[in-house]
């Protein structure tokens, strides 16, 4: 259970609900209460000196608090966790102004509910563990290996028909004399698409005992690879680790890592880059967790139909031209290692079937996590990815669409974007007089970037307090040296290079705000035009399924001050996060759930919006913060706090 | 249709019936008509003269016969063909003793009755081709490629379900596109034992033509490779080629390859010897044929069990202890170039499944061929191989067992031995007076050794004339020079080294008959044990079919003389020749046969007479010429014509 507790800060007397073991800076950070903390809260830069007035907190000791100052209870915010209610003291001269009052209740509401799979995975995983003793053979049952084999598993398993591949003939008479005819058969359950179901005899080995069996559940994203190891006898995440795609040295998104692939072994050297970054995090995941590798029986990988045709090494010319046709919707599983993966001999790869060439595998694991092909609820499901796509309804009927978006949300393409890594900026707080801005990093690492939800924090803020205008440029009078004139044209300083993980300044320009203005703009339009076809407002939704590499910071008021998420109930949204990598972890744990993935594809109508006119003409009014119709975003009061 | 003809012998006045074609040398040799022939009937010694006394003959013209003679009518037999009823005189000082004197009737029940396979294929091959031409995609039609040909496959094919593996989806794009969405798809039905029948896509090749289809069907001996290139869409043998077995190096017989294959990389060594051979043959048939590599589909291969292992480098040690078990008798089709098979890239390798250890897939393939299994009659199969295999039944029981005979049959072992090609000596006539032979080489080449048919020939005149005596040791008092004493004992001059193809002398000596005897009282001892497990006497045997890679010269008396084959009334037995080969070539045309070859492996029950005390008694008993009880061999009359 998680325990709440309130924390008190004074003297602007805010109160916020939190959980024990959150930071103090964290808290703060929540509350809109700023205190200066230009460091991200690694206790680098020492400026979040509060003071304990009321109830016990658990502070890390440090040079910045004096021995004196932690008599009278001085602490560092960051470096201060909360374990019961407590009042603390902003110092006069620390105090800014907050920049939204709001009383609890708003507050809360502003978080992004973070939400969980309704799918419940049944234990059934695509590999299955036999432990066999067969008679040994004798002169008047000198049947074969294999075919006694089989016939043990037939009479004694109900496991029939079995199959086997040479590889696996080869070393059968070893391995199951070995031990006296007491051997364990790995066999992998055939669902091809209709035809009936067999068993593939994928391994023997000697002994009866059920080994540690894993399986690695795989997000193949534009910009980030993810990756889980997850035990499939007990469906426990054993590790988790990522890293960025190494396709991006050969192109930031999708349309240019297609042109990439044209090119001379262009195809060749983005499929090994792909399978050379899930290599790394293959051995960073088993040195972490201590996993032998020959503990993985298989991988379910989900990714873009660009992706995943640059994965399987498949031809992606025809994706970007129109009318946009993949090689293929639904690929069989390969030998893990005829891609080139770290993975056992035995081993294979799948891959979640796609929709179309811009609605991919990810989005069909997004959506069988989400659980929206299951329920009775109108959801609009909007994965804010490279290519951002969306997808609109319920059990009854799926549209899906896809609209460019770019990879600005996951800090792609902005001098310092970053993914939701240790040191991305997530959380942000301006003070609106001094215009200094109070962050929070991921991890509490020295800042080394901001990632999407900080970018739309920061976005948000600026605007309401006079920063930047409605069409994202900087005022360039309010007296501040943290707006300045960069290489880049105007830029705002996020860090200072002395408090940063960097050599130089974090800074947010005026080219990368238009970056992310027209990446918001194609999400805006996207989800617009195809509610517009299903003929449905968006006050007509019973909720909304953020999805997407963000931290966890992701503050919706915030959102829809930017014009990206629609202005309806907050209530009504909830984030689900990675959710293409938890449809594959489902898919790991019940092969069932694999096959309804398919079924969730061919379900899913897909509308291609790249030659519609409707959706140029919502992406042009939507190249405005929020939008050039305010009325659309009724909730939004610009210069109201300012 | 073939012309039967008369020819007849002066001064015997013997007349045999034979065929337009036909060579007047081999119709002498039918005949019992001793004419001196030493060459094998290549045309060089010059000594086969005879004249043509009345009708015509189609005469080589050849500088060993003088104008003047031509004039006379005399001819050289072996370069002479039949054309019409003749009559023939042999010179008075050419005339030898007739060996046996019988009339026409007799002698032609002494020759083995030439069999082809009574199964009748249907074309219905394991690849099939389908021209296709779907609607190219659109807006509003943009399935993905491969989802397109599966629909179209479906809806204007009936065929379904189909899939691909992602080699296939790799190439689909550029070729689908490149004649404008006409193109050729080549599918495999897969027949997994049960399991639904489905369609695996291949290939997709530009263009709508169908393309010259081939396969190969082949017999992998342990001494011998045999190869048929067959055209799949008409059934027709494009080409044909042989050699022996590369693995020879490496061993004679199974056992020795069995005892190779466990050393260091030994296995390795022999997988890639026999593909290496096979390779040979490949390339030769194509180039013989000028038929294109890329026209073959697929390969089916019989070979014993043994043999199959050692091809598909399965693990062959426990093929030869106790209780005899082999990896796996049915094996899945696998891509021949995982073979190392110089094939086309989506060419795949079928192999016979096997029954035992020691009667494996080219027996399976025989039994196919020789249609026992659809047979009432109760038949006796004799493959005399290296691995001499009986099987006896019909459609109502079929039973089999292997008695390893050696290779001498083969001419394996022996220090003149060959198989069955081109200057093997298949004929032989010993003229019992003066103990010349009279020899006919395969093809009319010089003689360069002495194959089965050969073997069995000499052996069985040798001993009528008194050349042998029971226990096949020579008589030493005929003073002839063709029997001295060699370095292996004594040994009969077959050959002179200056009539032959080689710098030595052609021999067969004392030890090379041990050799044989062995052999043949291995297969006696074989047959004779199984019909007496089923309780069978070989008077109650409908028919024997004889297979194994003797010459066409197989003589029936002469084969019973050695006590080879049992004395039943010759016009029961037929000889099949390669029907592995045979069964191969079914196979190859008509996929159910293929699925027929499994249940007619499952249906042969195997007895083990490796460790069958009855076997070893028959085995000694047989140690003899024809045997030591001379009552089973009645016909058997020895020195009645010596």
């Amino acid at each position: 259970m998680i325990e709440r507790i309130k924390v008190r800060f004074l003297p602007d007397n805010i109160t916020v609900e939190t959980m024990v073991g959150e930071s103090l800076l964290d808290a703060a950070l929540d509350a809109g209460v700023f205190i200066p903390a230009a460091c991200g809260g690694s206790g680098a830069c020492g400026q979040c000196k509060v003071k304990v007035i009321q109830g016990a907190v658990n502070a890390e000791s440090t040079e910045k608090i004096l021995p004196q100052e932690r008599d009278e209870g001085f602490v560092l915010a960051c470096q201060t966790k909360l374990v019961g209610d407590v009042t603390i003291e902003v110092p006069k001269a620390k105090v800014g102004r907050k920049v939204i009052p709001r009383d609890e209740a708003e507050r809360m509401k502003t978080m992004a509910r973070p939400m969980e799979s309704p799918i419940i995975p049944e234990l059934n995983p695509m590999t299955m563990t036999v432990l066999m003793n067969p008679p040994s053979p004798k002169l008047e049952d000198n049947t074969s290996d294999y075919e006694r084999i089989i016939r043990e598993l037939k009479v004694d398993h109900g496991l029939s028909p079995v199959i086997a591949a040479l590889d696996v003939l080869k070393v059968l008479p070893g391995e199951i004399r070995e031990q006296d005819w007491n051997f364990t058969a790995i066999l992998k359950p055939e669902c091809l698409p209709g035809i009936e179901p067999y068993y593939r005899l994928l391994k023997v080995s000697a002994g009866r005992k059920v080994p540690l069996r894993t399986a690695l559940a795989v997000d193949i994203g534009t910009t980030s690879l993810w990756a889980e190891l997850i035990n499939i006898e007990s469906g426990e995440v054993l590790a988790r680790s990522s890293r960025y795609n190494p396709q991006i040295s050969m192109g930031d998104d999708v349309i240019s890592r297609i042109v990439f692939a044209l090119k001379k072994e262009g195809s060749e050297k983005l499929q090994q880059a792909v399978v050379q970054g899930l290599n790394q995090i293959i051995n960073e995941i088993l040195e972490k967790s201590g996993i032998p590798k020959n503990s993985i029986n298989y991988m379910v990988a989900a990714g873009n139909t660009v992706m995943t045709h640059l994965f399987m090494g498949l031809y992606p010319r025809f994706l970007r031209q129109t009318p946009y046709v993949p090689v293929a919707q639904n690929i069989e599983p390969v030998p893990a290692r005829s891609l080139g993966l770290d993975m056992p001999e035995e081993s294979f790869a799948c891959v979640f079937p796609g929709v179309a060439s811009y609605v991919g595998g990810d989005i069909v694991s997004g959506v069988l996590a989400n659980g929206m092909w299951d329920s009775d609820l109108m959801t609009l499901f909007i994965d804010i990815g490279t290519n951002g796509e969306i997808v609109a309804g319920n059990r009854d009927m799926l549209m899906t669409a896809s609209c460019s978006a770019g990879p600005a949300f996951e800090g792609g393409g902005l001098q310092h974007g970053m993914r939701a890594a240790p040191g991305a900026i997530e959380g942000v707080l301006i003070d609106p007089e001094t215009f200094e801005p109070m962050i929070k990093t991921i991890d509490a690492k020295p800042a080394v970037g901001i990632c999407g939800s900080g970018i739309i924090n920061i976005i948000s803020q600026m605007l309401r307090i006079g920063i930047l205008n409605q069409n994202a440029k900087f005022a360039q009078d309010l007296g501040t040296d943290r707006i300045r004139k960069g290489t880049s044209g105007f830029e705002y300083v996020i860090c200072r290079a002395a408090e940063s993980g960097l050599n130089e300044d974090i800074t947010l320009s005026e080219v990368d705000l238009d970056n992310i203005l027209r990446a918001k703009a194609a999400m805006f339009s996207g989800y617009t035009c195809l509610l517009e076809k299903i003929g449905l407002s968006v006050e007509e939704l019973d909720r909304v399924i953020i999805a997407g590499a963000f931290g966890s910071f992701i503050n919706l008021d915030h959102a829809v001050t930017i014009g990206l998420l629609p202005d309806i109930p907050r209530e009504k949204f909830s984030f689900i996060g990675n959710s293409s990598l938890k449809g594959a972890r489902l898919a790991v744990m019940d092969r069932d759930l694999m096959e309804k993935s398919r079924e969730i594809a061919r379900a899913m109508m897909n509308v291609e919006l790249s030659e519609d006119h409707a959706y140029m003409d919502n992406f042009m009014a939507a190249l405005f913060l929020p939008h050039t119709r305010m009325q659309l975003f009724p909730s939004v009061k610009l210069g109201a706090s300012g």
